[in-house]
């Protein structure tokens, strides 16, 4: 497996991660009687993206990591989920899209300019944005949504961070 | 430039970034009267560590990644550091540690195996060990120190996380 087909495999899982995180916040939520909802708009910070912000956009740094290197274009998701099932299906759809791709997508990534439709007259080649944008970005939200499902009391661990390994015998 | 290289040389530029963090820490605490030390022992969750930890956590795994999937074995850093001078030293020594490799370094990842000290018996391929515990735990422990000085008031912004872009013209 090439190290881009890697990565975006571990994005993939990591966004499966995610979805158990969120099920660990309701059945908290539940636990505690009060609404999932609170936990969707919890921020960590006056002016930071709250819960379903950062899931949002974990979301679309996996999407567009992945179609951006492979020279695709990207399902649109229009930011418009409210619900924790919402939130869920979005994670499945982006996690499935994922799944799409495979190291031959990525084959002639060397070659591929990622433009930035933020960034008019500039670009990036496929390895740069995915190791200088996407990456980071992602585990930027992932991180963040975990930190604020951590500071509202869901019980998480690195294991449920990490996920699963793919351990062999020495 | 290999992935496996650019994944490394964004580790390398993320804790630069984090260093100017701490720098802007310092600064928040010196205007609003305040002793650093009380940002590097502040943390988000009370069962979570605190920034120091979070910054020697970042720095190991850098090291411990690129070190790795070398082959290498990379200096010891007994995690002793109590004072931001320390620190912004210890991320100097990760920072310039990591600038001693290049692309050629990795050229046998491929066949390289990790072991991995707390699991006997076990180990990782060099890819899965960079994309499945090396990757999600530094930006894990670089989003969190960002979201402690964000928490504690910080001026942070996206552009202080992402850092410089290796852009190109269109």
């Amino acid at each position: 497996m090439s190290n881009i087909a890697g990565t975006i495999a571990e994005m993939k899982k990591m966004l499966a991660n995610l979805e158990r995180w969120v099920d660990k916040g309701v059945e908290h939520a539940t636990a505690k009687k009060f609404e999932p909802s609170v936990l969707l708009n919890s921020r960590l910070v006056p002016d930071q993206y709250p819960l379903t912000r950062q899931i949002q956009a974990a979301c679309d740094a996996a999407k567009f990591g992945a179609a951006r290197v492979a020279g695709k274009t990207p399902p649109a998701h229009p930011d418009t989920e409210t619900t924790v099932d919402e939130l869920k299906t979005r994670i499945r759809a982006v996690v499935e899209y994922l799944g799409s791709f495979s190291a031959a997508d990525y084959a002639g990534a060397d070659k591929v300019v990622v433009e930035l439709p933020w960034m008019p007259g500039k670009a990036l080649a496929a390895h740069d944005y995915l190791n200088e944008l996407a990456t980071p970005n992602f585990y930027f939200h992932i991180t963040t949504a975990y930190a604020i499902l951590r500071h509202n009391g869901v019980e998480l661990g690195k294991q449920d961070y990490i996920g699963s390994l793919n351990l062999r015998d020495k």
